[in-house]
């Protein structure tokens, strides 16, 4: 095969010219039950190629169940190659993290054996052999990686995420590297570390969000490569959902709080590095930073994810540094991020998700961290995960790596949300967490559009207070006050108070929902 | 005061001589309200003349709940002190962990405001003010720190335990010093560093046990301290609770697959940094680690207490090194201990809570980390801190720290413990853990004295089967596969089985226990 002269100016390392395929023929590779790593993380960066010419193999020849294949990709990737995969019934086994509407239904019809874990230990319990300690050598088969480009050396530079890729190249017998000539070269914007197996692990040497520790790419055995793919079209990414009323009353309250630990002196004026998640919460909140009578300045970023609202906020003047495992910009925030390459690509930098997530360096930063959870309970765990304790919506991600680590660890959420028939219907605030993914132990804010709790230093019990009064929505503030005074009171008289629960009425509002559409119960009795 | 010769040979810092006192002149420092801060951690190097003084003048006085106070420890202190004071109805606030029947009863009759938090976390929340937020400053008002000599630089050194200690002293306005004459100077034993506040904090630069990055002794401000009291009897620690036929099971099945382990190259030859909680399970465990067929030689320890067993290890020359936060040995290991020092001492260090349960360092250096719980269920959640869901027993501890972060994150328990009215009443295996400490996203393998359940790379629903078939008692098994069979058919039916549950049923075999006496139930009908 040829290269074109796009490629060529993005492959340095000329012998790997000499293995440019096309993906339809690399069919072979991949057997039924394969181990496979694919780079990607929150839908960016990842290989559009190979797994598409596996799906339109599958699907034209009928062979939908008969290649089912084990996947690890760092979080999410593409919705056109997993979602289809899943779609074919092409996927087997999956972890840690997945968004997508045909992978979550074969997840919760029982197709898909999918595990979540959290975002900085898959790479280590990959490396470790945790996934793959079924196959010689724990190793997995085969990874497939998007590279900008390729250096001298043959190592990948990768796109907009660098997630979990060191590690699955690093576990990896064989390599396929898709290069994009769609997207620019994110050569310089990348800082990347390999995973050391204890006891030879050392120190992350990070103190700073801008401080850089590895190489700009992914180090690869030219050896392992059997195949280059060149790769034609940009990351599908989503507009951003919009603000409203309820995410900006959120936004609100919550910097409010920051201006109130400033003034207290427990936060330095330009806070502690921000990571913030995706959503409309997230992007009001990042928005409102700079917006109104908040005049943060000088700010950083540590954090999982990059979202348009960061480019806005470094157009503020006001963001001095971000870094991430991932950007993951809409449509136009990337043209917006290409056409001003020199004005952002200074300010920022891509880290493995080992790296980005890492309890050390999170604990080390003093890290302000926020994440939006399915409900919280009275006493502050939250569901991160699991609707009604057993439908999986995407996945842990990198939720309690911050919000256990981080100095404040805060959980943004509305209220309520709407049932099918009752706008209200669904309160997030509830007397227990169907699943529990944020223990008590980890959390010390809740907020929502009605207002914040601030439970550092609270027992149990007077957590349960505050958390119904400023959290909770008008609606449910009597159930739930009621719910506390009843189990206070039992358990109070049987000597068991420290945590009153009503134990086995602790779900009756979610089976209100399940049996008539609304969390508002009549009464516990 | 004149000083004794033995309490002059201890403090070097000859200024402090001036500043000694007796306990009971000290009561006006302790008015109600007080935040107080104790050294101590599991029941050693805790103060014991001021907190006796002071609950002599309480019941002397009879001013039973008209003198409260906020008492922070690094974890528990000893029942004489601690325990009488619950019974005296001082304590008003207590955190992060404690042992004692009486001060139990507090925190669950709703007399005492408790809350338990990682211990790792405890120190680095206190200096970020998170429990004195309502006072000036965020400072406490009083640390009483125990301490078996002083340096010329009057700093402490600590004796059996670090704990909260550096962060205390950090934190307090006024310093008391305990000087303990009846046991030993351990000076040379200790490790100390102190807490930085972000965005200052640098990196624990430890990458094996033996490593030293502080001081030995905690640095004070001389001009804080107010008090010198000298303390004339040593810890008050309770006899090695001994093996059974029980935890030497669980302790075979593990000790088995750690030599799997070691045989697929997933861990080498000595093992990785093991960590061991207290209590029988835990001495069976490390007892067994050179007996029998078992012979681990080289081993490390980075754990959090050590108990009596650790110094048989040593014995044996199989033990190079162990660091933890506090020794708790027996009287008979005291004994034995001190009449040995130079064996041991070389091959000991003890350091802050801080750092001995950092998740940087224990992640860093691949821990082995094993605990027991009150109960696990069939998805790998684990209780550790409350029964039913609402009674405290101790508080979290450490379990979080290296059950989060070890490299391999064991949880062993029995399968049944014994109700008042059915030897195998109570099962540990249990279909939704009515309080969740530790979530399936960090627990690798599950042990019992059935058998040994390894749940690295599982989903749920493999994993609730291989919890269910290798570690429930055969009494529970027919009822666990029913609950769960019956879940997984219900929600894979509404699609909703990533994590089958009939959660409105999910604690009617804890319903059946409060009921009737066991968690046998008739049927799930």
């Amino acid at each position: 095969m040829a290269a074109s002269a796009l490629l060529k100016s993005r492959v340095q390392r000329a012998s790997y010219l000499n293995k440019l395929a096309k993906a339809e023929d690399l069919i072979s590779l991949f057997p039924n039950g394969t181990y496979i790593g694919w780079s990607g993380f929150t839908g960016v960066g990842y290989p559009k190629k190979v797994p598409t010419a596996l799906a339109d193999h599958v699907e034209k020849n009928n062979l939908q169940g008969q290649l089912k294949y084990n996947l690890f990709v760092g979080a999410s990737s593409g919705a056109e190659t997993e979602n289809r995969w899943a779609k074919l019934n092409m996927i087997e086994r999956r972890s840690p993290h997945q968004v997508g509407k045909e992978i979550a239904r074969g997840i919760n019809n029982g197709n898909i054996k999918f595990f979540d874990k959290h975002l900085s230990m898959f790479p280590s319990d990959l490396v470790y052999g945790w996934y793959t300690k079924d196959k010689p050598g724990n190793r997995l088969d085969v990874a497939v990686i998007e590279a900008s480009a390729i250096t001298p050396e043959g190592g990948i530079i990768p796109g907009a995420s660098v997630g979990a890729s060191p590690e699955l190249v690093q576990m990896a017998d064989k390599v396929i590297i898709e290069v994009n000539t769609a997207s620019p070269s994110f050569e310089g914007l990348h800082d990347i570390t390999l995973s050391d197996l204890p006891p030879g692990r050392k120190p992350y040497l990070i103190m700073a969000p801008e401080d850089r520790i590895g190489t700009s790419y992914i180090p690869v055995d030219p050896e392992k490569v059997v195949a280059i793919v060149e790769s034609d079209y940009p990351d599908q990414t989503q507009p951003v959902s919009p603000e409203d009323e309820v995410s900006q009353g959120i936004a609100g309250n919550l910097i409010e709080f920051l201006q109130h630990e400033v003034q207290h002196g427990r936060l330095p004026k330009n806070l502690l590095p921000i990571q913030s998640g995706i959503g409309n919460i997230a992007n009001a909140v990042i928005g409102g930073l700079s917006k109104g009578g908040a005049n943060f300045s000088n700010l950083k970023v540590w954090t999982e994810v990059l979202q348009d609202s960061f480019l806005d906020l470094f157009d503020s003047g006001n963001l001095d540094f971000a870094t991430a495992t991932s950007i993951r910009f809409s449509p136009d925030g990337f043209k917006r991020f290409y056409d001003n390459w020199e004005r952002y690509a200074g300010k920022l930098l891509l880290r493995s998700q080992q790296v980005s997530n890492s309890p050390e360096i999170i604990r080390r930063l003093g890290c302000i961290g926020m994440n939006t959870p399915v409900e919280v309970d009275i006493y502050a765990h939250a569901n991160s995960t699991c609707v009604m304790g057993s439908r999986m919506l995407n996945g842990l991600g990198g939720s309690a790596d911050f919000l256990r680590n981080s100095k404040y660890s805060i959980m943004h959420t509305p209220s309520v949300r709407p049932s099918k028939t009752d706008p209200t219907g669904v309160s997030c605030i509830v007397p227990m967490a169907t699943h529990v993914d944020q223990t008590e132990h980890d959390l010390d804010v809740i907020v929502t559009e009605q207002g914040l709790a601030d439970v550092r230093g609270l027992s149990p019990r007077e957590r349960a207070r505050v958390i119904i009064k400023k959290c909770a929505h008008p609606d449910y503030q009597p159930i739930l006050t009621d719910y506390f005074d009843r189990a206070e009171f039992e358990c109070l008289k049987k000597g068991m108070g420290h945590e009153p629960h009503m134990l086995f009425q602790a779900f009756k509002m979610h089976q209100n929902l399940a049996e008539k559409g609304t969390m508002k119960i009549n009464s516990w009795e």
